[in-house]
């Protein structure tokens, strides 16, 4: 749950990764930046802010804005009515971002689960991706990932992102932020 | 036809044009640039540097790099055996461009076609593209573009892209770059 107020102070952060990622916005597009809690109501924690630049019956692109160590919690896109999950590739633009999937567990892991919500992720299999660098999910892929200590800004390239059809690992998560007016 | 001097120095100017905008590409990706003179052999006025992210059976993503004033000539991506033609959004990264679509003609036209070979051009709609700005493409729509006086580099979110079914209005017009060995 956020605040008005909280929702425009996070998206000029977003806006603020996006300049150092050399990334251009429009003013309208700044507003449209979805401040993404989770629910969790722990937004520097677990959470992370996204433009939809385009999401039609075919395709989607996002930028995805990350602060310092905060984490996309553990979900992963399933096959709905048919309609296989959705293939999403990351590519780092800024910054660094650590990618956890199944898998054999990755021995010297550059991050952790949030604090306290431990339990509710189970995949370590470690991919670094450092500005330039890639990588491209299969649907139905439990994945999570976590920016470095600079926070990362992320292309996201995808098949239709239809985000209430996301499967959380979290039974506490809410895909969709309240802000309280 | 292009030497392969030619393409080297042609993805440098690529690379140029990514570092411009902000754009980290590895090494690898740059020697995967495609220079694209789609068999005219000007590649200065018609022609780009073409850099495929990603091309899956469902979603595509590139990044293209403008030299000053050249064109992508006109072209549209039809219906193939069933599947819809490809749907795509370009986004002006850096620079400026000028795509141009069927509709009433636009009076005060930023650019023309090539000297030389204005009868294989046919749709006059233009829209202004400038960094931040993008513009989705329905299946099967005529469509060409040019740069401004900078160059430019726009990003491209699509369906899978199958370049062997463009159809070009130029009938000179070949897709796929020969280089002489």
């Amino acid at each position: 749950m956020l605040t008005r107020d909280e929702v425009n102070r996070r998206q000029q952060q977003s806006l603020d990764l996006f300049n150092q990622a050399g990334i251009v916005i429009t003013p309208a597009e700044k507003e449209r930046i979805e401040i993404a809690d989770f629910g969790l109501g722990d937004f520097e924690r677990t959470g992370l802010g996204v433009l939809i630049y385009v999401n039609t019956q075919r395709v989607c692109a996002k930028e995805l804005a990350m602060l310092p160590r905060q984490t996309c919690p553990e979900h992963r896109h399933p096959t709905v009515g048919g309609r296989p999950g959705k293939e999403e590739t990351f590519r780092c633009r800024w910054g660094e971002v650590y990618l956890y999937l199944p898998g054999d567990a990755s021995q010297h892991r550059h991050s952790n689960p949030p604090a306290g919500r431990e339990s509710t992720y189970t995949v370590w299999r470690e991919v670094v991706l450092k500005p330039g660098d890639q990588y491209t999910l299969s649907p139905d892929t439990l994945h999570w990932f976590q920016s470095g200590a600079q926070g990362a800004v992320v292309s996201e390239f995808s098949s239709t992102s239809t985000d209430e059809a996301d499967v959380f690992t979290d039974p506490d998560i809410q895909r969709f932020t309240r802000i309280v007016v």
